[in-house]
């Protein structure tokens, strides 16, 4: 990988600080330079900083803040501690969707062959899921054969060929947030707003994109629960995007439950592909309306549509033409998966999976489904990870029958549960159910998409 | 070691909290309870902890505070986390004299034997010498064959024997707080009142005392250079010793200028020695003079004396009756060491040095003599360490010959320097004569001993 891209290496500055210096300054609630933080990410990387300094410094931050120009060049320091990738030789416009993540988000297997049938291009470099929240790479990883380990160089190829490649994350790319995002784990430092934009910022920025959409989950079963907080993320993401010459737009969407009708990795592709088809359920309805909202910002933001009706219209033809699904096929095939699932989405199901339905125990209206619980549910059974070494269950899962507002009678089924025995069944069982919140009132419905940012 | 002292472990209490979760409370600025803290420092010892969480965490504390019931809570879990000494088998009372750190601060080797004469016993339990401050077991070994690695039951004999010995720190007295203090050196994390308390009292709280000497100093050289910091540390450690039934005062004593007349290792033993032999120089007094202080209180707070003024007069007769010096000699023989020296005293100064006079470049009063810079310059030609694993030269140091309030000449003797060679002396002759300020007005003389907090 290290061949075939640019990497633009800060110069060292020489701020002639011990790492006790700099962390002493946050300690005062001092401001950095962007020498400073030049110096503290160069010294994280070549192992000048310590772990226990590093993280030192990181709660000296978190306690004592950022500014926007730290902030900014926090993520400038983290995007050239590894490889920025250069893909000028693609004439398409550029661009991806980040999502901050959520339970069911399977948006972007729609949205990437949906814009690149559109004429703009997609590189895409995702995660695996941790924790409730699945990965883009551990549901790709269903079909079977799908490669998302490529070089750089068959990353370049698959993009010139179909217009879209799906890939994971490397050790060349922001390599410094890797090792500040364990520690951020480890010390209860995550969730600060200049971190996570760093974060983000950081990876995206390597992608070579000219814009990017970003999908900032509120509610309960996003990472930014309170709507506040979400639009402060999405305020800062979309500012450092433009701070780079990313064009950058972000929508804020609801996470108060599970993202359209299925949850766990094989299940979701087997959605995706059913919309792709143009056979969506009801269900799904909810996912198509994300992924046709996100892309067509996406379109929009490379000039590609004039405005976001236009936009809009241009990914529903892309859809309905059929044109996506055989840009999504192109890729599998491209990226050596089983391309006959878009043909046979059956095939996504296992054959050796038990089928639990799971039953309410009151009459009334869906008032709220906790997503975080559903997806804490099916990863306990194997669907996710509690730490990044654990392997995964791709098949097992859950189908979202009521959702909020559906009215619902005693016994009537809330959902099915798709798992390996009874023994599974019996632990999430009850899980699955609490999940639910049945009143005697219909709620307000929620809206999917909350806000734009831009 | 073990098996001759009490462990009193604390019984490990299930908070049912993670690393994150305690990290996430100071983080926001809660209090801990004392369990929370048993958590934390259990963790340390046993590795629960990885030493980013710990340094993450002692960020926090700094940062956000803790209370004094905090501070307390943490000095009693470092001090269970090793052993706790117990001489009740010893008559006599119990009594240690703790020091901040400075500059020429040799008093520990004339109290010991002064308080000794007295009927007091003095488990003495030092460290050595970092940065620009000395370090007792440094000083003790420029006497040649003196052990300051005493088991526990050495270190008992000896006391029995002679009312005092001096040993080294061992890894079974408070090994929390090596492990924290290590990390909050690397995090610029060590000035913070809460932390010097727990440090310095989960040590001397596991002497098995009955009455503890605090000599707080202030100034230039001293850790807490302004006076109200001082205060503010003398107070909570006086509190914390008396909440552990140890009776304690404070001393806050003067380190603007290096005390006595040497500076050095071997030097500051011929400093002593001569001081307990009754031929102290003038430039000795004050360090005979603070040893007489902090001694007498010790004598007070053991009930010894009644009053301070009988105190001292007690002291003053063991010295001047040779008693303590008596005890010194049995001590140095106790402890292996070449009792020799405390007749022979020049059998201090190496014949291998050379004598670089420090001249001074005009006439005026001494207004500043700059501790910390001298105790560096010594340091720099080998005289003390930077880092904990370098060995050190006994015989290299300074002679002060001028101190603050003198009238000095052009071309006078500032001090002479105690070298290997002229390397040596270009090296640092510049900074020592820096060191000294010279005015055109006689300054206001400063009180040695400048407040008793008790």
């Amino acid at each position: 990988m290290k061949n075939m891209s640019r990497r633009q290496k800060f110069v060292k500055v020489d701020v002639n600080m011990t790492p006790q210096d700099l962390i002493g300054k946050k300690r005062d609630g001092k401001r950095f330079s962007a020498d400073e933080i030049n110096s503290f990410i160069s010294g994280v990387c070549d192992g000048a900083w310590a772990d226990y300094q590093t993280s030192a410094l990181i709660m000296a931050c978190y306690i004592n803040g950022l500014d926007a120009d730290e902030q900014t060049a926090l993520t400038e320091a983290m995007l050239h501690s590894g490889d920025v990738l250069d893909f000028s030789d693609i004439d398409a416009p550029k661009a991806d969707k980040h999502s901050t993540g959520g339970v069911g988000d399977k948006t972007s297997m729609i949205i990437a062959p949906l814009v690149a049938a559109c004429g703009v291009a997609v590189p895409m470099i995702s995660g695996r899921g941790l924790g409730h929240t699945g990965g883009t790479l551990d549901k790709l990883e269903s079909i079977a054969g799908y490669d998302v380990n490529l070089s750089i160089a068959e990353f370049r190829k698959i993009i010139k060929k179909c217009g879209f490649a799906m890939t994971g994350q490397t050790s060349e790319i922001a390599p410094a947030d890797r090792k500040i995002y364990a520690l951020r784990d480890a010390t209860a430092t995550v969730a600060y707003i200049p971190f996570i934009v760093a974060s983000i910022m950081s990876k995206k920025l390597a992608e070579g994109l000219d814009a990017l959409v970003l999908d900032v989950k509120t509610g309960s079963g996003a990472f930014m629960q309170r709507f506040e907080d979400a639009q402060a993320l999405a305020r800062a993401l979309v500012e450092t995007g433009n701070r780079f010459n990313v064009r950058s737009v972000a929508v804020i969407s609801d996470m108060n439950e599970p993202l359209g009708e299925y949850v766990g990795n094989a299940l979701e592709i087997y959605e995706c592909v059913k919309i792709l088809r143009g056979e969506s359920s009801e269900k799904m309805r909810p996912t198509l309306e994300l992924s046709v909202e996100l892309a067509a910002r996406m379109l929009l933001l490379c000039g590609v549509a004039g405005t976001i009706q236009d936009s809009k219209f241009k990914i529903q033809n892309a859809l309905a033409s059929g044109a996506a699904l055989e840009k999504f096929r192109e890729n599998v095939e491209l990226q050596k998966g089983d391309a006959l699932i878009c043909d046979n989405t059956d095939d996504l199901l296992s054959e050796n999976l038990i089928e639990i339905e799971i039953n309410s125990q009151k009459s009334g209206f869906v008032e709220q489904v906790d997503a975080a619980s559903i997806g804490a549910a099916v990863g306990a059974i194997g669907g996710g990870r509690m730490r990044a070494e654990n392997s995964i269950d791709h098949a097992v899962g859950f189908r979202l029958h009521a959702k909020i507002g559906d009215e619902i009678k005693s016994g009537a089924p809330l959902g099915v549960l798709y798992c390996r025995d009874e023994n599974q069944a019996h632990q999430i069982s009850e899980k699955l159910r609490n999940a639910y919140k049945i009143g005697e009132e219909k709620p307000q419905i929620l809206e999917l998409v909350k806000e734009i940012v831009s």
